[in-house]
């Protein structure tokens, strides 16, 4: 069986490594602050001190980091995984960043005979824990084919998009359209609200008509409910649509609505909500409004 | 049984007069254009030539016309339903347009002794043939509870959302929310195109993860078909976000992407595109990047 | 010499009548509180109950009133000027606001025989007192040359522009741009002082150089100095706006910053600064940036 | 006197480097293609093969290039400038780019004992020729007043605005509030053609009214000729508005109008129109909304 190295196990990659150990394949595991590592060590994983070294053991090399310089450190850094990289070796980057990056990784990759893959996920802290994220990966058909096991005990939809870089375009796509949806749903819900309707019934008979978004159902509840809590913070929406407005930029693809959607996140990560929901993007339309989207759970 | 008499036969009144009929309701019909009334007639409906001598004749009212200012001659015009209003009979209009002209006539009609809903539906042309539209009425219990008979002869879920105007509010919220949608889904669709993402494993996949919609749903499979043949058209969609836009100046509330939404559908008739599907908003950022979004299907 | 009623003596009315009666024209007044009429009368002005009654007197009737209702009822109103309104009489009115109003109360004095000018101006206050206004009219050549007289009472640079409407287009096209430019300007001095750069020197510089505006002239100074006291509200800055962005719905061009300079006016009244100068458009956004485009003189 | 080096002999380098060498500095000159750097030497310019070179043999070094990449190169590349570089050296970069890149090239700059200033230059090529320049500069106060008398060879107003980086900012800050009022501009003339109103009134009035501007000044007299051949051209501008977008989302200032300008330019460009002049910007809207901005002259 493959040896699977992972790097980087924040609030998704600890639990999409553990479903790898859990499938069986041996794992080595490496993170900036080692005493995330140490849960996995409890549980039969490897632990090590820097990219390269995980490199220097391991036949599959995973990682999930924020930005893309985390990922540039990771795979370019003194003792990143390209230092130790090799022939025949399947290199796969998980994190949600831009495909230039993701191109300029892969091309460091090949010239020492690695294969490279970008493969963002979808699906949450939920889907990584249960397994059932969706993972949407870019890269040749042969080393596609050949990862496709490790994926399989992370995710339960995997596709092939197309070549290098594709994986994180439509994971860029995806989150652009998302996070232009939350936009319309606080602009909605606080019309409404200031309108006079109830915002219970609202949120009710949107979600079964025309209006309705997995925005709106994800985020709806826990606004009514004034649960901030971040599954997805407004700090990483703001990463993602950014990313995906500068690769619309250098494509000369005009996007008035997602540019507008990182202006308003913008505006609410100067108002201090950066790490809190990102549907906390309600919270300065409220206040401009001096009205409240509070349901009846939370009178 | 109540006797009720529809004003208003088009795409989505005429199946919704129709099921009032074959639910056993005496019907009285009227259309500017007799043409569609006798369609019904040949059902079984009594046709008549104005609103007033409609109203003369019936307990209960229901109107679905396309704007503020039909809903006006409908009901205040010379020969308007109001012309012949009477106390303890039920008048509800089914149009999507403003709170503000809705509770205007409501008004009218209490001096007349008549009570008044704004009852618009949602469900498109599918939802008013089979019966199974969503109904969001506003007005007072009273009214509501009389009418609701009829409301079930037409719809599946039927909700009584508040006062008068109530209706209106929410149905505008909904449509701006669904414009917002589609603008994103427009924008997301030319931008993976463009980047050379392959268009029908990115619709598969974002209705699949956080970027779905109903929006999406509806207007990709349609787009990636070049099928722009309209349920509902630009014209109208233009309509309803220019009410929901003038709704939030009313009441100073920032509207950015439902304004920005009325931009771009207003660029897309300048085009020339208004009696198109909404999801047409697609082409002029297609012609601009120089990219179509066609799918597999129709390549 | 032709005796001339004015309408309206507000900020703007009042002065403007002033100096009719000063060029020597007898003057009758008329104003909604009758206060502010009165002072005129003490300068030799006739002050009348109505635009009828005014309209009764005079050769000429002027006016400058808020907005489209009130033109409206000025006009149209039970006791308004064209209740007595006849043939050769020159109606004019100098308030801003949409062109298709305009038309509509001119097709409603041509029909009585009465010649109709739109003609709003520009120079605000001070231009007003000091007779150098900008006057640019819409009408009849015949009606522009026989008013002309009364105009140089009040303006200094004076336009026929076209027929009807033309004055009020050409005016709300101005007040967009002006706002456009206004809405650069505060955008730039929160960045530059966010920035840490110092706002007196950022300002000389940006007046002397590609980024200068009407806009920068009459706003940066007086928000260094932090002196928001109204020439101009943003209440009026709205109302015209608004009015630019309807008339060009009406004409399916597209708008984007004339909208999305209406939806900023928009959150500023909704902080409640309606009454405030326009350029008070900075708070907003200095308080989201957490900073004070403050100068020397005010620190 | 000092010997002064000049890097990038552009549009606008060219010229300011021709005035140093006119005020009599003894001038070494570097351009990437050398056909433009011999022009120079024809008038008493040495000219050198590489930035480090020139660094080498001059007390001062100046440099004028396109984007922040150019940059980069002129002072860190492999025989860039601070491979030269030496203490008591003078360095001052005039291209108009970010305050990052600025900050990081000082650092460097300082690394070696070298003195560093960002000097953005305002005024055009017109400007450049006849040493009438705005230069905006940033550093230490030592440095500023050591190279005054060099910038007096190039600029009429000369300021110092600040540390490292202020030059930068307070240019972009120009930019952008230039760019939204050009945005302002094209609307504005765009809607006032389709309302009918002659194009050429229109610009006369509003260049004498409150929506006048430097961008109305000088783009409406071009657009009514239809002159779009470049001074400044939309690549341009599109680089300096993203510039400025990037530099605000670093501090998280909320730029709406500056997004919105990125965007319609972006646009414009995909239209195929970079290499014009920016207010080629009316183009695509006069397509859409099917009219043209043409004076008399032009017709």
């Amino acid at each position: 069986m493959q040896k699977v190295g992972f790097v980087g196990l924040g609030l998704m990659g600890l639990p999409m490594a553990r479903n790898v150990l859990k499938a069986g394949f041996p794992l080595v595991v490496h993170n900036r602050t080692r005493a995330k590592a140490e849960t996995l060590a409890a549980e039969g994983a490897t632990v090590v001190d820097s990219p390269a070294e995980l490199a220097a053991q391991c036949d599959v090399v995973l990682s999930c980091v924020p930005g893309p310089a985390d990922v540039e450190r990771v795979y370019l850094g003194d003792d990143g995984v390209l230092a130790r990289a090799r022939a025949g070796q399947l290199l796969c980057d998980m994190s949600t960043i831009d495909p230039d990056t993701q191109r300029r990784i892969a091309a460091a990759a090949e010239a020492k005979g690695a294969a490279y893959l970008d493969a963002p996920v979808s699906g949450g802290t939920s889907g990584a824990r249960d397994g059932t994220l969706s993972i949407m990966a870019g890269g040749s058909a042969e080393a596609f084919a050949a990862i496709k096991p490790v994926f399989e005990a992370m995710g339960k939809s995997i596709y092939h998009v197309g070549p290098i870089g594709a994986g994180a375009t439509v994971k860029l796509v995806n989150q652009m359209m998302g996070a232009i949806c939350t936009l319309g749903v606080v602009e909605g819900l606080v019309l409404g609200a200031r309108a006079g309707v109830d915002p219970d019934l609202l949120f009710d008979i949107v979600a079964n008509s025309s209006g309705n978004s997995a925005s709106l159902r994800g985020a709806a509840p826990n606004i009514l409910k004034r649960n901030f809590e971040p599954g997805f913070t407004l700090d990483l929406m703001q990463k993602d649509v950014s990313l995906a407005v500068q690769m619309a930029r250098g494509l000369d693809v005009r996007t008035l609505a997602g540019s507008l959607a990182e202006q308003v996140i913008r505006e609410a990560r100067a108002a201090g909500l950066g790490s809190r929901a990102t549907f906390a993007l309600v919270q300065p339309l409220e206040r401009n409004a001096g009205v409240e989207v509070r349901g009846k759970e939370a009178r």
